[in-house]
């Protein structure tokens, strides 16, 4: 069951690395420092080398019904006949048997006695009680810290030779402690299963590993190296006082079959005693467990060379403890595990801060994050000051990483990532390739898509500063291009060589881009450029959607009952001319009414088709119409986007493996352009279909794939493209700047820095290419290069119960984007099956990209705050530090803005608007007269002044309010996720 | 933001009472006792003389900035910079101001300074260490207890009454302490706003509350008679030691300005020091806070005669505590309040638990509950023994109350009641009434849904054991309805006069059963039969409505490219018969093709209809086909079931205020087929619509309202009729009084008892009616019943921040109904208006409703856990008790049945299946051998003989299973909510 913490939602909708690991773990160098690239490039190794302290799984024992106790044996007889009654469960002895009943790793497991199975982990919860009573046990008991001990049997005689102890007792007891536990299997069957009950003599083979240690399922998920510690809890009522022991092995070993897991054991402690009111040694047994799964008392615990050190770990973890009252707490409520664990930075003493203890390098990150407010990687967009120097720089940096570029590729997962980016990049491609032929007649189309994002994508694969960025076309590029092809039509243009000149001239301006380091002003464009930017883009996508599918309403019109549209007939030319006569046959029967030919020598009832086949005309106002298509392409235009829609909710449904889920939910566009095709080819309707050319050749007829330089225009119209070029060129500048931006965040861990100024660079060249072929477009692909790095993202293997895996980078190589794009060029011979894609499929996943890039960005969530009642708000972070009226008036002028960019759209000068997306920044200047740093801080970033204009302190948000903000949980400081798509792509 | 708890989900889809109050709060007698019609009927105000102790709102006021403090100067001014940093903000005089930072009633809030609101109540979270030291400083304080201050002055003077304080200290710490607080007041204005900074002089008029206290909306919430504790906290520099002072007042007072609320003081309690690391102060004014709003310690210190008493409290308090170990919980993370409070009754003293401390008699019925496995009420279904013992007593037993069934009404809720239950009740009469209609080609319509509707349901209002049931056609009998009408046509009956046969048969089994009490083996039908019923009924509903639909794709095919069916045109009987003649006469333009008459005497291109009407005769298969009509249809059904679906939803969503959300979710229905009726009228198609007559009269033509007995039927039918009417009995019998028991739980603290008996009694008499006048059948509907007690909840007005409301009982009285039934009568004047209706859109209602029905059971839960991993499925409590596989098992056994009944209901023989429905119980008797009673206590619930044969304490959960069950939540031993719909209506 999944628990929502406070301020998880902000982030829930990204797919960015969140879960960093809680200290236990691995350290990579930051991403700041630009490692050398002679240094391992796979860093899996690492990870363990650097890990100081072993992993720990801690378990319980129960020690049940010890004959001599009376009460004891009397409670365990209830509860063993009514394990007898519940059907065909073996017979269970439990006169003197040692339960496994829970376990820790991160989190408290509870084997659900009757339900055979292991509750799922939570966070374990104490009485303080049990907790004080531990520590006067522990204070008077028996502490061995480096014991020698070598077996288990040698430890039972360490533990045992405490002076209260008779020697028959102490017979007694260590025959108890070498006896077999009872270990419930989960591999075996499916009911539970419990282990051999008969009690074993000391010379049995006791140190030999049991079998189903070795199948337990929870082996696999430790990591190499992890330890075990055994707490031995129980009522012995042959005892006359406590006996409590704790033992720390000097080295550890694999205690025959105490633990469930086979693993060296470490510590061992052991809390036996006559019987006491309540669950006394339970909850004592489950405190030392608890104690010994706490990060802090584990590193304390693995020094400490007297009691004296052990008790003051105690101590020290009482004063950490959080306390929740009784009357508002149900002790036995079950606390999922959060998302986040707290950094145990803080616990440390200084002295153990700096020797790196228990805890690992997350918050340096989360330090660092905060003190850039910004996202954008600090270094490589500093300014040289030099003509293309930041290009010499780029080139410099990458260069020594271009053969680990191919040799990291060698990994089995990049075969699966090239899998699912192929099909994304395919289904992208038909896509946008529909819709461009739909928007440009077919000055574009489908296969000049195929063909450009091959050869672009390629290109930018083996050429860029940042390999695993994909290119494609995107939203903002679509949009120009439309608008760009109706302004040539407004002036009667030849299109494609008016577009080669547009092409030529952004090339140029993106040179110049290149030579001024003019990237570095990416950092001015904050959160509320990047929303306006994709909200706009968005809100075309749908109406441009929805509008296209009404369309098709005109082209095929729905015949309303008045609309007398049902006569047509068939008339031929009569042979003689005049002398068409009426002839009355009657026919057989009513369905032989087609082929009759209505008794008139030059007419029947064929329909159109076949009318015009044998050389007839087809007559009558309903001969035009084609009936039931708009309804049905209606259905077909929602169900592929509700299908799309729903697909990829599955991802956080809780139905079907996590392998299937993700399946489903990753490739939710090329399954719903199956399903609509399927239920067109079902029903067999003429709807309309994509247009592909029947052979490979351009899919505007009597064209080559040279673009010849003027066509028909005349000469000047290639300088005044330079107009219609400098709005492309800002345009293109923004949308691959702010995804490679975005796509080089510190979160990600990239070890190969990026290349700001050589990636622009690549798209240069590359609008250069396309133009002069006549493909379409191509910049950096914000949803597609995430999903390819999400598909490359190097995790810990190990996973703890509770715990999410830890991310360590990302496989950054060149190999899969380029196989990849070759494999999209070979698609193209696939073209001829493309033409059976009805088009109103492709609008659906028009709407359907739209949509989710609208609702990926947190202006929307914050225009469904609007609607929310303040009461029923979720717990979001800018909601405790913004007053709400203040996030109301930021989402109402970013709802403005967007309004009047809607506006210029809607007008004849709609082709200005990367102008007026460019102007967002000058308003998003101006907010900074109506809000105040802070404000806007919580509700966008800051800008590179503002980032001067207050202290140093300030830009660290749990410093900004000293007196209440540090309250704020640690855990809603998590790195932000790239939960910004800005163009729909 | 709304995190889920353990074990809650299984009840969320309930409208059940399910936040029984925590103990602080009313105390009615349970519901088995049957209190007397004489005593009070209106109970609320027995609420309020019931409760012990008042409620406690307290808050924690802080020290800021005392300027003879330097640390303290700094980071409050630091503080302040920021603030004025912030905008417009007043500017603040921190030096030396009183600031309220968190305030509790049941939960903790904390006010966001810099968003300046009140977070989200949340369950207060403390350090272990500053309990201790709260512990020591208040050993070491000023305990006053029954204080007689009658002014904040007098308060004042009293606690600086202190050794160790020099006169000129005692008279500085006066001065401040009789500060105004600065409070932050919601009302006026939307930044936050701080009352006065000025220090006040004492001699002000200090003990007037002020304006913004009264205002406050907290105010409102709070029940009257609630009683105020303020915590002070904060550093002070000229302290040389600290200074801890706890107060109880005799009488409370109000203490001027010093609440936020104007409530009288009951607690005081001051904690005040030299400056110490960390938030020391703030801290332990947190935990004074916390210990006071728990109600334990409440209890105890209000009784607490010294210090002795007060220690031992809070040493009580640390003994229960929750303690969350460091490592695994981050301590700012905000708990959202539990939906379920845990029982303070085991932490009484058993001397306090006789006297009924603060703990309500929740746990009682919470034991009843248990007790009774079962979720019938136990004493209404003991058997007499006697020939019609049952009814008797059931008269007996509601007669008296039978006045007070008609005042108990006169309540403004019943208004809003009779509103939503009236449409609710159209709804369901328009829908059924059109499904029956469509099942019996007429012999039932809308019509005599309405009048049948208004006469059976007033009746039973007025005559029946449980008034505030509502008579519905429900699903079962609208499947029998149908099966019978397929009979009937097989055997070519006359249909009315052998359903009135069948009805008279019927009427006469049910009295049968009346006389044999057999009502009290309905105990026999647990949840296993309930949920086999209930998914059939969904199933067949599902089904029909799927089919019916796609039955209208025959009715007006779709035109597939290849058929042929464009041909159509209109030909005239020619007026000299065979002398038809070709005249060339070429159409003007194409548009006037279709008056233009071809160039043939006696043939145009003039669509059907009018062709008809100029005496024409439509020839060709073009000329058959309705286009558009399937897929608008198609159209039409998905929006109306999709629509009623996302409205049902948007009760659990966070948009609008909850009023709103009410309102869309209750009439999902309504608007859904209002939305269809719009989509349909704005297109204007020909879509199929609701048959209904012109005038007041039976739909089938030609009959009166009275059916005659015979007809054309052979006379023996009449007998024969006993056959299908006793399988009509065992439905309406398992419906009827299966609705009946869900009704009557207990849960619903419902006063004036049940009458099974006498309900089943009235729909006898009912049937019998219904039958002569060959209107619909009508039985107890649960969905709308339970919409109609939900309409009728009593609920305590004051409701604390994080509290739900307190459910207090049920309106019961006989008027509503009335009213309702009487205007569904009266609406029979508004049948014209409903032949507008489509009949899609009413098939998608059928579809929804289906959906509905099936998605609430707990079968279907079971079904999808088929479907989830083990690791992520819910915590329910079954599965901690019951093996994955036999819960797997059991949900296979259900389906196979659920099979079974299937395809009995696909072949002729489906008339049987109400007896195969009876053999589920059979089916469950025989599981008893397969599973042990406590699985099927988890899975089901426990038959009446199977309460016998486990032991006593079996039966209650919790003890079954010694050792570990009693870690279970307890919140997860909630009331069952009602959460089967056993019927579909």
């Amino acid at each position: 069951m999944e628990m929502k913490l406070p301020g998880q939602e902000e982030f829930e909708a990204s797919s960015a690395p969140r879960n960093i690991p809680s200290g236990e773990l691995d350290s990579n160098p930051g991403p700041g420092t630009g490692p050398s690239p002679d240094g391992p490039s796979d860093t899996e190794s690492k990870e363990l080398g650097v890990r100081k302290d072993p992993l720990l799984f801690i378990q319980l024992n129960e020690l049940l019904g010890w004959p001599q106790a009376l009460e004891w044996r009397e409670t365990g007889s209830s509860s063993a006949s009514l394990l007898l009654d519940m059907g065909e469960m073996p017979p269970i002895t439990l006169s003197t048997s040692t339960h496994l009943h829970h376990r820790w790793v991160l989190f408290e497991e509870k084997l659900e006695v009757a339900a055979g199975r292991w509750s799922a982990p939570h966070v374990p919860t104490l009485a303080l009680p049990s907790l004080q009573k531990l520590r006067s046990l522990l204070a008077e008991g028996l502490v061995l810290l480096d014991c020698p001990a070598q077996s288990l049997l040698e430890l039972v005689e360490q533990v045992t030779r405490v002076e209260s102890l008779s020697p028959e007792l102490r017979g007694q007891l260590q025959a108890l402690l070498l006896q077999r536990p009872q270990h419930y299997n989960q591999t075996t069957g499916t009911r539970p299963c419990w282990g051999s009950t008969h009690p074993r003599k000391a010379s049995d083979n006791e140190e030999a590993p049991l079998r189903e240690q070795y199948q337990n399922p929870l082996r696999q998920k430790l990591p190499p190296g992890a330890e075990a510690g055994t707490v031995l809890a129980g009522e012995l009522g042959f005892l006359a006082q406590p006996l409590g022991a704790f033992v720390r092995l000097r080295d550890p070993v694999v205690l025959g079959s105490l633990t469930e897991v086979s693993l060296p054991s470490r510590f061992f402690c052991l809390l036996l005693g006559p019987p006491m009111l309540g669950k006394g040694y339970h909850e004592m047994g489950r405190a030392a467990a608890v104690l010994l799964s706490d990060p802090q008392f584990q590193w304390s615990v693995r020094r400490a060379s007297n009691l004296h050190d052990l008790l003051a770990a105690l101590d020290a973890f009482l004063e950490e403890v959080t306390v929740l009252p009784p009357g508002r707490w149900d002790p036995t409520a079950r606390i999922p595990p959060p998302k986040c664990l707290p950094s145990q930075h803080k616990r440390l003493p200084s002295q153990q801060r700096e020797i790196r203890g228990p805890s690992g390098p997350r918050l340096t990150s989360a330090e660092d994050r905060h003190r850039h407010g910004l996202h954008a990687p600090s270094q490589e967009l500093q300014r040289t000051g030099r003509l293309f120097g930041g290009l010499i720089q780029d080139v410099r940096r990458k260069a020594p990483w271009y053969p680990s570029d191919f040799l990291d590729a060698l990994h089995l997962q990049c075969f699966s990532a090239v899998l699912y980016i192929y099909l994304a990049t395919v289904t992208n491609a038909i896509t946008f390739g529909g819709l461009l032929g739909d928007a440009t007649d077919g000055a574009q189309g489908v296969l000049e898509s195929f063909l450009g994002t091959a050869v672009a994508g390629a290109a930018f694969c083996l050429m860029a500063g940042q390999p695993l960025t994909i290119l494609s076309s995107t939203g903002p590029v679509l949009v120009f291009e439309r608008l760009l092809f109706s302004f040539s039509r407004d002036y009667s243009l030849d299109y494609l060589p008016f577009r080669l000149w547009v092409g030529i001239w952004v090339a140029t301006f993106c040179l110049v881009l290149v030579a001024t380091e003019a990237s570095v002003l990416v950092r001015y464009f904050t959160r509320f450029t990047e929303e306006g930017f994709c909200a706009l883009i968005s809100l075309i996508f749908i109406y441009d959607a929805v509008g296209k599918m009404l369309n098709l309403t005109h082209t095929y019109p729905i015949q309303k009952p008045g609309s007398s549209t049902y006569g047509c007939l068939c008339q031929y030319p009569g042979p003689g001319g005049n002398d068409s006569q009426w002839i009355r046959t009657r026919p057989k029967d009513r369905d032989d009414i087609v082929s009759m030919d209505l008794g008139l020598i030059n007419a029947s009832l064929l329909p159109p088709p076949e009318c015009t086949q044998q050389g007839g005309q087809p007559r009558g106002p309903g001969c035009h119409t084609v009936p039931d298509i708009a309804f049905f392409s209606l259905l077909l235009f929602l169900t592929s986007f509700f299908f799309a829609m729903a697909l990829k909710c599955v991802k956080t449904s809780r139905f079907f493996p996590s392998v299937v889920r993700k399946g489903l939910s990753d490739f939710s566009s090329v399954l719903a352009i199956l399903l609509g095709c399927g239920l067109d080819a079902f029903l067999g309707l003429a709807t309309p279909k994509l247009t592909v050319p029947r052979e490979f050749k351009p899919t505007l007829p009597g064209r080559g794939w040279l673009v010849s330089p003027f066509g028909t225009n005349p000469w000047w119209w290639s300088v005044a493209a330079a107009l219609p070029a400098l709005l492309l060129s800002i345009l293109i500048f923004m949308d691959q700047q702010i995804t490679a931006v975005i796509l080089n965040r510190v979160e990600y861990r990239l070890q190969k820095g990026a290349g700001f100024h050589l990636d622009l660079f690549c798209v240069a060249v590359l609008m250069l290419l396309t133009s002069v072929l006549g493909l379409p477009w191509y910049v950096s692909a914000t949803v597609i290069s995430l999903a390819h790095m999400d598909s490359l993202r190097r995790e810990s293997r190990a996973c703890a119960p509770g715990e999410l895996r830890n991310f360590l980078g990302i496989r950054e190589q060149r190999l899969t984007g380029l196989v990849v794009f070759i494999l999209t060029g070979a698609s193209i011979f696939l073209a001829p099956v493309l033409k059976f894609i009805p088009m109103p499929v492709l609008y659906g996943i028009f709407l359907y990209m739209g949509v989710a890039a609208l609702s990926s960005i947190q202006f929307t969530k914050r225009v469904k705050l609007l609607l929310m009642p303040a009461k029923h708000q979720p717990d979001l972070l800018l909601l405790r530090h913004v007053p709400l009226t203040r996030v109301h008036l930021f989402t109402a002028i970013q709802l403005v803005c967007l309004g009047l960019l809607w506006i210029i759209k809607s007008t004849p000068a709609a082709i200005i608007f990367p102008l007026m997306l460019l102007g967002l920044v000058g308003v998003r200047k101006a907010l900074e007269r109506v809000f105040s740093p802070q404000e806007l801080l919580w509700l966008d970033e800051l800008m590179p002044e503002e980032e001067r204009s207050i202290p140093e302190k300030g830009l660290e948000p749990e410093h900004s309010f000293s007196g209440s903000d540090s309250e704020d949980s640690e855990l809603m400081y998590q790195p932000k996720a790239p939960e910004i798509n800005i163009s729909v792509n």
